[in-house]
């Protein structure tokens, strides 16, 4: 029996040895498991916001976008903080193509979801080497199919954009908030506003939308870079996969500091506050 | 001694059961592996063509696409056989969004490469219901980054586009043969060129191309139907997911029968025989 009991013993440990030897090697080759187990928590942790609040305008500028976006602009400067939002409409199949902001990091809060945004891993933090074949190199961008109330936050340097998938028009509230490393731009908003008003179709009357003309819609692209941003004028030029999973890494990414300093200036200039100047 | 060697033997007889126990879990849950090694194979598989043979027409059709594509169309019908070809010039980014063919079977023939195809695996038979989410359901699409003479095949039902990831105009020529289960249009080509006739710009003098109007891109995508497409109107409509890795059935898709049959039509009409019609 005493024979048997050291042959049993040996073989245990032996096993064990050789289970947990295999196991060691098995992980080193399996990092797609762990993003998997992360990617459902991520998605469970879809950040929601029940209002944004919009700067209280007499005339808000409107602008049309190259697509039929209107956009309805407000900009808010408060010491160091400047920051632009569009309270935006955006029609079915619209949406920009992907690109990249140098200078401002942003928000994008779809109060009825239908929205969807889709953004890389990836960072592009030379303005001059965008995300093409022979320059940055193209990436693979994560779509996110944004729900009612959520926000999501976009910063400087990944490849991102998005596109209303639904057959109706979708309301938007853009959020872009300057980034330190801007240069000055008239508005202290990274530029972003400038560039619709250089770029984008002044909008008069809502019921007598302007014509978006072929030289507009090239102007979107093409005098990009002068506010910071590289632009693509199809959808591969950037992208060179979509994925439908995004790693938690991205679906987690947050700026909760800035986002609160913005709502905060918001709520401040609609109380009357003379701290905070929005036009 | 003995005893010891008992233990070693039992100790390895143990090890050996352990790590194939465990291989085999590994081996179940890793079909990823086996599809990596059929792709190198695919990808080394590359058709390619020296030459493609076009009908010599007196004033072939010229016609202005949605993009400024510039396409030179010929038709040719032998019996039951009818097909066209259209060798056209494709601008820097542009190219077709993704769209799929009911009545049609296609080839691309890419001279200098750089176009980059896209193609499902999915099939969608029913006309009426197109890649959407709220039909039948969007899929994933596998590009193909093609080389100089590549000839790549991309029959019915499948949902496919490309665009010119070059910064130049590049060549290709499309072929498109009538399928069996099409109904009778007026060239027996399965409604290809009557589409484009109707939908594109006629082009009378390539010196002056015409303009390209909003009405003429959007007829492009609601004529569409008519004529046994389903055209999206934006990237994301029909793809929920792209990849660069096309898995071996998709990238070994041929029909070189078919492909036969239309080149020697070709070669015969060009050396005088009268039983090929082209126009």
């Amino acid at each position: 029996m005493k024979k048997y009991c050291k042959w049993l013993v040996s073989s245990i440990i032996a096993f064990t040895v050789a289970i947990a030897f295999v196991m060691f090697f098995v992980q080193l080759e399996k990092p797609l498991t762990i993003e998997a187990s992360e990617i459902s928590s991520a998605i469970s942790g879809v950040r929601t916001l029940d209002n944004f609040p919009t700067p209280k305008l007499q005339n808000p500028e409107r602008i049309l976008g190259p697509a039929g976006e209107i956009f309805e602009f407000s900009t808010c400067n408060r010491g160091d903080l400047g920051f632009t939002i569009a309270n935006a409409q955006i029609p079915s199949g619209a949406g920009p193509l992907p690109h990249i902001h140098h200078y401002t990091n942003e928000w994008f809060w779809t109060p009825q979801g239908d929205l969807e945004l889709f953004q890389s891993v990836k960072e592009y933090p030379n303005l001059n080497q965008p995300a093409t074949d022979d320059q940055g190199g193209r990436t693979t961008v994560y779509t996110i199919a944004t729900k009612p109330n959520q926000i999501t936050y976009s910063p400087k340097y990944h490849v991102h954009g998005f596109v209303n998938t639904s057959s109706e028009t979708r309301p938007l509230i853009f959020v872009w908030i300057q980034d330190e490393t801007s240069p000055k731009y008239p508005f202290n908003d990274g530029g972003i506003r400038e560039y619709f008003e250089d770029v984008g179709i002044p909008i008069k009357d809502l019921k007598q939308l302007p014509p978006i003309t072929d030289e507009a819609r090239g102007k979107f692209v093409t005098l990009a870079p002068k506010y910071g941003i590289n632009q693509s004028n199809y959808f591969l030029k950037y992208v060179s996969s979509v994925s439908d999973q995004p790693p938690s890494a991205l679906a987690n990414l947050s700026n909760d500091q800035g986002l609160t300093k913005i709502i905060d200036a918001i709520n401040a200039y609609n109380q009357g506050d003379k701290s905070v100047r929005c036009f």
